[in-house]
């Protein structure tokens, strides 16, 4: 087996991170390139690390804005950020697409497929979490999720193309069938997804069909909890579902997807007919408490980490993000978002700087800086809960909008969604109605 | 079997499109929303026609911008409008999202997959073309070509991996193969294609890999003929080959491709060992021919129609596009641009909202409009001929920006694609590098 670390195969490169001692240089791998990996690889460009980041897709990807690309409001292209182009001018950081299969502790290397195992001094996991059907697997295919591009656009076509195949049906039933789409799960996403589909067909799909009044489609929104948004203050998540109804979603709580077939779900005690239904009910960290050979925490599937971040008792591995488990502030762990994914990976990456300029001290332990928390609910209207503040409706929708807009990663990419989003507000079109897939793939 | 104007099923629709004599409104079918089918749905848009255009996609594609797409610098939904939004307020019109399988010329009907057959009074078939492999259908996989969005994202995907795997790769001579892309045929598509591979990986790639030197990825632009761009003047086309050699694109003349395998190609007497293989060596019309049940002509497969684009003695058939065989100035057959499809369609739509209106006398025979042709060669080169005057080099490219710009169909489209190239121009950066393919379907 070829170990390396893929800088060792061209001669020169690397050269100018060896170490001023003259000694190897220290070799951190980050697999991930998500919101912690990118923080950890850009506090380490320009140190004497080899830097290795490692994803199996080739861009950063924007999750927030996902929703928006399913539902048709923005491109692809304009949430994702090339990760090569991020880091072209840190001589120090190679990007590899490659996807992690395995981790060998004895020997400090990972198992990939694509490429040659790559070995390691410091090993930052940031490989977030992947949707969790909750122990029904079979479902993923009916009711898929939205995690990837790949994701959100194959939604968009099924989306876009349930109205197009409604347009041609002659059955009523069946028209009303198309037309109903099951949302499960009102935690952010199926909020953000339900309201945006909402808003889809009562106003920018209205008078484009002939036959169908896309303005009767029926958005349900359920939940197996007894309030959207349950993550928020008691007063915003009532504002939030108040906010849903006026959208014209039927929201259905205290009502778990028990069962699921080609013709619709059952939810609670209520069979809905349906043939699109999308799943944002849970998440759950990829599997890197199997690839550590460590004991996976709770529901979550997370790893427990020190103050540090490093895996308890091998201080050369560090878990970031959605795959960790840390008490924050008053015991409870920490959020699932993409702020303390960010937070730790910059953490991490500066602890690790630091050491590599000797310092001798111990670290100080990672401290959750809690900037707050927005939801979104259609394009005018939000909640935001910054503790000392709790805004609702336009402004929360314009605090939303400035923040997204300010956290997307490149200039390009601020550009277009502006543009995007400026057209939008004012017509309440949607450029991004199209459907990419090849006509072969269209779904029977 | 139901046969219906799919309008027929509501009651009311279509009522204000009744003929002011009472009589059944004239049932206009148009097949295929490109240049020709958009240009003559919109000529009879607001007429007393009821008007179905049927497309197997849901949206309206600028073709000449596809190019950009595969090569990365543009998202697919910046040269796609949703065919619905364009008709959105023009209540005599429908659109359907579903395939023309047949044509009933007894019954005057067609057959569609995805949709209940539709009676027409007057039908006009505007379905283009497709590519050819020359009789090796089997190469299509091994070389795909690109014309339809799902055909361009798929190219993009098989280039940027080519990239990556290169860069995880260990094995010299698989190196060079990865990095070795084959563009077949010369003509515009493949003189774009291989210009915008060019600059992607000697531009804007060029710094991003530490292992790979994408500047030295070859392109090989293969033809059978003589010349680059041969449906341009000589002059022109020298220099347009000279342009694409100073891009560094090996071009190779006379060098028909006669074999392919998963290695490579052998064009001409040389064997060329490439991951990618792309194809721009020929289209024929869609089987136009074998649905109307005519004899169709040469090569192209196309079906000869009289001066005013109709059916040799069938007066209620239109073809209009690549689709048609019609003599232009000169004897030649009109060439297969989307100014004669567009100029074409929009003939046909106000020939028949003329006689619907009443107009006794025969229509004057279509005649085309040459504006004349320009090609683009790179990011800082095109040519022009406009008949009266030829344009090389910078200003032809200025032109040809102007252009294309002007002729996208949207507003947003246009603003979004402009901050685009702006971004490319000053940077040569391009922000659609983005593989979307689900990871699983990555090529092996």
């Amino acid at each position: 087996m070829q170990i390396a670390s893929a800088h060792d195969r061209t001669a020169g490169a690397g050269a100018q991170t060896a170490s001023p001692d003259g000694t190897a240089p220290h070799r951190v791998v980050i697999v991930g390139a998500g919101f912690g990996g990118l923080a950890a690889a850009r506090a380490l460009a320009g140190t004497t690390a080899r830097v290795t980041l490692i994803d199996r897709t080739n861009h950063n990807l924007f999750q927030p804005l996902l929703y928006q690309v399913a539902t048709a409001a923005l491109g692809a292209e304009d949430i994702a950020l090339p990760v090569r182009s991020a880091f072209r001018g840190a001589a120090n950081v190679e990007v590899l697409m490659a996807e992690l299969v395995g981790i060998d502790r004895a020997r400090r290397l990972v198992r990939l497929q694509g490429a040659a195992p790559v070995g390691y001094d410091s090993l930052i996991l940031a490989t977030g979490s992947v949707s969790s059907w909750f122990g029904h697997d079979d479902w993923s295919a009916r009711a898929p999720s939205l995690k990837s591009l790949a994701d959100a656009l194959s939604l968009r076509d099924r989306l876009l193309d349930a109205f197009e195949r409604a347009e041609a049906c002659t059955d009523a039933a069946e028209v009303r069938r198309l037309l109903t789409f099951v949302v499960v799960g009102a935690g952010p996403t199926g909020v953000e997804l339900a309201s945006s589909i909402a808003e889809l067909a009562h106003k920018t799909l209205a008078r484009d069909f002939r036959h169908i009044r896309p303005s009767e489609a029926r958005i349900v929104l359920c939940d197996a909890g007894d309030a959207v948004l349950a993550a928020f203050p008691k007063r915003l998540s009532a504002y939030a579902g108040g906010r849903l109804r006026a959208l014209g979603i039927e929201l259905r709580l205290g009502a778990g997807v028990e069962r699921m077939d080609e013709g619709g779900v059952v939810a609670g005690a209520e069979r809905i007919e349906a043939a699109c239904v999308f799943w944002a009910a849970g998440t759950e960290a990829t599997p890197v408490a199997r690839w550590l050979g460590v004991a996976a925490a709770g529901h979550g599937r997370q790893v427990e980490v020190s103050r540090d971040c490093s895996l308890p008792g091998d201080p050369a591995i560090f878990v970031v993000g959605d795959a960790m488990r840390l008490a924050g502030p008053g015991g409870r762990p920490l959020p699932g978002l993409g702020s303390v994914a960010k937070q730790q990976g910059a953490y991490v990456g500066h602890l690790i700087a630091g050491r590599l300029r000797g310092r001798a001290a111990p670290p100080a332990p990672f401290r959750y800086r809690d900037w707050g928390q927005l939801a979104i609910i259609g394009s005018n209207s939000a909640i935001a809960d910054f503790g000392f503040v709790r805004l609702t409706g336009r402004l929360a929708w314009l605090v939303w909008s400035a923040v997204h807009l300010m956290l997307l990663v490149s200039v390009r990419n601020r550009a277009v969604v502006y543009v995007n989003w400026v057209w939008a507000w004012l017509t309440y079109g949607r450029g991004a109605r199209i459907i990419t897939g090849a006509p072969a793939g269209r779904a029977p």
